[in-house]
């Protein structure tokens, strides 16, 4: 029987990222488009703030007329009238004089600082100013923000709520984004049933159909479930042509080589041609890579674990690529280790563990577990990567953990 | 001009923490319940795996028959037969025989252990094995994973892909959830149009409106905007009405402290009870919290980063409340500053940062930039907080990050 040809998990990665994808945009609304991701850089039309505001409430004054001004020698400025927020600011502010400014108010001609209420005392129908203000004090100026022409946020970039609010003050309501990738959902394997079965004895539900299903829509694509398919070339082929409009496909199951072969046997009765089997990680050793009418298509682990960590290293990765998301920043902790967590040598390993908080430290503990165990994922946190150079990593060592979502 | 009462970040949040919610409950499809909340603890009505499996592709043996084999001295077993995955393992294995077993499939009768293939050789109709097997090896058992009336997820968990793996496994298809909670939104100020709008001199685009409403819709949410409101009483009790049907109500505006007496003395006007008004918190300082038709209310301050830190730290833990999650954790990193951060004695600071890694390191730069500036948001990570009893952070200290989403 024919070892698997396994390669590296980095080249892997490298064979996946530079895979051809196609993408569609259109235009969509803003109220939708919340992690979406932008085809086109966002210039602004306009200067941001569009008029100098306010940023305190307090008087508008003319610098230099509070010169040398304190506690006990106050400068002494008459009050020339108030501005409300939403107003113009019609009148000129005169040598001498203050005006009355709310929080976010359009800051008068002639003004160039803004002093805090706490820092004047009311005079009848003067102010005493008890402090020295500076040039610009308290003063957003017109294009402080963003200026008229300036990039505000780049080709590629998945629309978090602070980035729909730069766009909703540049008044883009209108956003145009790329189409949201659909990914065809094969579950495989002789032995799987559906959930709403009971499983006779031999059998077992499908979960990797949860899983990846419910990974892919936290990922925005979406997921086209086409069915469970028993372990022969007739059944695989028929639904791998059902999934042919779809951007990707995957095909879970494959936990024997018996049921890989299927896999890849079918995938290349259609034509689709095998580009890796086997990647030297640990759990998913035997995921298979390939390509058929042009589209990517990943044969996944059966064992649930080796599953999940298939697709958070190597699927979704590809999907973020079909959505055009440019500079996907994964988030991560760090912590001290526990336990030891042994590793083998030559293989990128994934132990998921949990995370706890004591005392100011975090505290990283793996959970060991055999890959087919489903109970413990609900426990991870997230997971520590042991690369393929290191035999593991010792009790009280720093590491750094991925988290999961 | 009276000075606001503020109370510690701490205090406020206990009190927000302690707020009454009411929650209700409804049974979905567990296609639909991803990131939904358990209204109660799941109890396993089955062993998982049903059945023993196993765990490689290989042969199912006695552990005894394989005693002191080595690679030089192998057992020598017949071939009994083979288990292909989904069947039922009808043979028994006899002694001094193996059978061929598949990854995943039903562990026969008398057997207590498989061996890899991989430590085997053919020899016509029997099998040579070239290592001693332990008892268990290679084999999960019935019940290992989950153990029939066993709890394997609690009441308040918010439900992650895997947790929907563990239900799927079970044959769990109907999942009883929380209802989600409707937050109602009011954007308030004479200065504030819709986005659609080119916004006359002194008048400013609703920004607020598509920070929070995004921000709730990522905390799985449902927001209702109810609309804008000009600073006066009756426009805003107007809306606060319209607003009674939701499970909580979000007033943003309140820049200056006029616009501010308009919310409180509105909510008052309905019945209403102000809770706390001002937390030593920066930015941020101006909150209003509020207890109105038994909902809570929310005003936060104008400022688009002063609001956002307020639904950060204050108002999402209280809508997880709403929700009735429990446990929830937030992401953290950790870790170098690059420089050094100012912050006040006695005041809780929240300092936007970005992130960088660099050669197995990562590194924190904080973001100065005034609270009405948005163009910085999107390239803020997280934030780093600063404790009220310290007077900030120095340049090349370990910090922890909490990341925003």
């Amino acid at each position: 029987m024919e070892f698997l040809k396994s390669i590296t998990a980095e080249k892997a990665l490298e064979i996946i990222e530079s895979f051809p994808v196609i993408t569609a945009t259109e235009t969509i609304d803003i109220e939708d488009a919340l992690d979406r991701i932008l085809t086109e850089d966002i210039i602004s039309n306009e200067d941001i703030p569009p008029f100098s505001r306010s940023l305190v409430d307090g008087f508008a004054i003319k610098v230099k007329d509070t010169h040398g001004a304190k506690e006990t020698a106050p400068s002494f400025l008459y009050l020339q009238g108030e501005i409300k927020i939403g107003e113009v600011a019609e009148i000129t502010l005169e040598n001498g004089h203050c005006i009355y400014i709310s929080t976010g108010a359009m800051v008068p001609q002639g003004a160039d600082g803004v002093v805090m209420q706490e820092y004047t005392r009311r005079m009848g129908d003067a102010i005493e100013v008890t402090k020295t203000a500076y040039k610009g004090e308290n003063i957003i100026f017109a294009g402080e923000d963003i200026k008229k022409g300036n990039k505000v946020l780049g080709k590629g970039k998945r629309l978090s709520p602070f980035d729909l609010g730069i766009l909703s003050a540049l008044g883009v309501s209108r956003v145009p984004v790329f189409k949201t990738p659909v990914v065809g959902l094969i579950s495989s394997g002789d032995e799987i049933v559906t959930i709403y079965q009971t499983p006779e004895l031999g059998k077992i539900r499908d979960i990797n159909r949860y899983t990846i299903s419910n990974m892919l829509k936290k990922e925005d694509s979406i997921v086209k479930f086409i069915g469970i398919v028993k372990d022969n070339i007739g059944d695989i082929t028929e639904k791998l042509v059902s999934a042919r409009e779809c951007n990707m496909i995957l095909v879970s199951g494959g936990s024997s080589k018996g049921e890989r072969d299927f896999i890849t046997a079918s995938i290349e009765k259609l034509g689709g041609e095998i580009i890796f089997h086997g990647v030297n990680i640990k759990p998913g050793k035997p995921v298979i890579f390939a390509k058929l009418w042009g589209k990517p298509v990943f044969g996944l682990p059966g064992h649930p674990t080796s599953c999940i960590m298939v697709m958070v290293r190597f699927a979704l990765p590809l999907v973020r690529n079909l959505k055009g998301e440019y500079g996907h920043e994964e988030k991560w902790g760090s912590g001290m280790l526990t336990n030891n967590i042994p590793s083998t040598y030559g293989i990128e390993e994934y132990v998921r563990v949990t995370v706890k908080y004591t005392d100011g430290r975090y505290y990283i503990t793996p959970i060991f577990a055999k890959s087919s165990v489903i109970s413990s994922l609900s426990d991870a946190a997230g997971y520590v990567v042991i690369p393929e150079g290191r035999e593991g990593y010792e009790k009280g060592e720093e590491v750094e953990v991925h988290w999961f979502e």
